[in-house]
């Protein structure tokens, strides 16, 4: 790798987390982590930045598969994805985890949000499909379903539904 | 929410994951974050469990979106997050950060693991396309292609590579 890898930071608009993971490998910890999911969990949630996704269920760097996107929304990417930590990677339950407060669950539809950023920015998303929904407990019970009868997953795969709270910190799982 | 919401955990395989969320919300620190990433940032990474996405680049919670699947893949749903994330969530920079000894980058191609899966599980996988490359920078540059000249992302909007090894904890940028 060291062939083909500049291990010399650019000059930039990254030179502040390239200039700080130095101090990251000075104290690194991690050292030694199996590939393996030791506590068999994926973890299915939104790219928020409010989100700190181990702590809040009591897991630690190595315990659990991290799937992340806008509206912790299950799309082909993270079906192949869980085939993968299932078979693979030693994953044996799913926890689909959106959150209170979600962009995507806040707007009437995918119709809302290319007028939002047709008005600030001129830009038509039209051809894109966002998978906003503002029935959240609808839209992850559609994400579980898509999970549990999915014909390469296991038949007896746990798989829960749950809504983060980012005022509080709670996770609230939901009977769907 | 409450009206749908199932405040008690139901016993069974995710007793331990929202048991241990209590402990977290009542020591919870993260109120008031605010839903724009604070420093700009997306990262789109791997669902690895060795991975610690914000400290490694002196990051803490708020300041950045995370975007995670298997590989670090620059994915359909990957792109219409970013989109979002761009336009909506105050993201002006992304960063995309494989990982040393990636299983989707050490196997010679998704007929490896259509086999390896069919042989250990006996389930039959060819109709997924995994993204496997073993070509990791190969996969990587193609990546960068992919947000770089994306029709409906800001033309001058910085994005950057750089592998993440799992044993020392150093991110080492790539000129691609």
């Amino acid at each position: 790798m060291s062939g083909n890898t500049d291990t010399t930071p650019p000059p930039g608009p990254f030179d502040d987390v390239f200039g700080a993971n130095a101090d990251y490998v000075e104290n690194f910890s991690l050292a030694g982590l199996e590939p393996l999911a030791a506590r068999g969990l994926a973890l299915v949630t939104c790219m928020d930045s409010r989100i700190e996704p181990l702590e809040m269920l009591g897991l630690g760097p190595g315990d659990a598969k991290i799937l992340r996107n806008a509206g912790a929304r299950v799309t082909d990417d993270t079906l192949r994805t869980l085939v993968l930590a299932v078979y693979l990677l030693g994953v044996d339950r799913v926890l689909v985890l959106p959150h209170t407060r979600c962009k995507m669950a806040s707007v009437s539809g995918d119709a809302e949000v290319h007028r939002l950023i047709e008005t600030r920015h001129g830009v038509d998303t039209r051809s894109l499909e966002f998978h906003t929904d503002n029935d959240q407990l609808g839209a992850l019970e559609h994400d579980l379903e898509r999970i549990r009868h999915h014909p390469l997953l296991p038949k007896k795969l746990p798989v829960a539904g749950a809504i983060y709270d980012v005022d509080t910190g709670k996770v609230s799982p939901v009977d769907l």
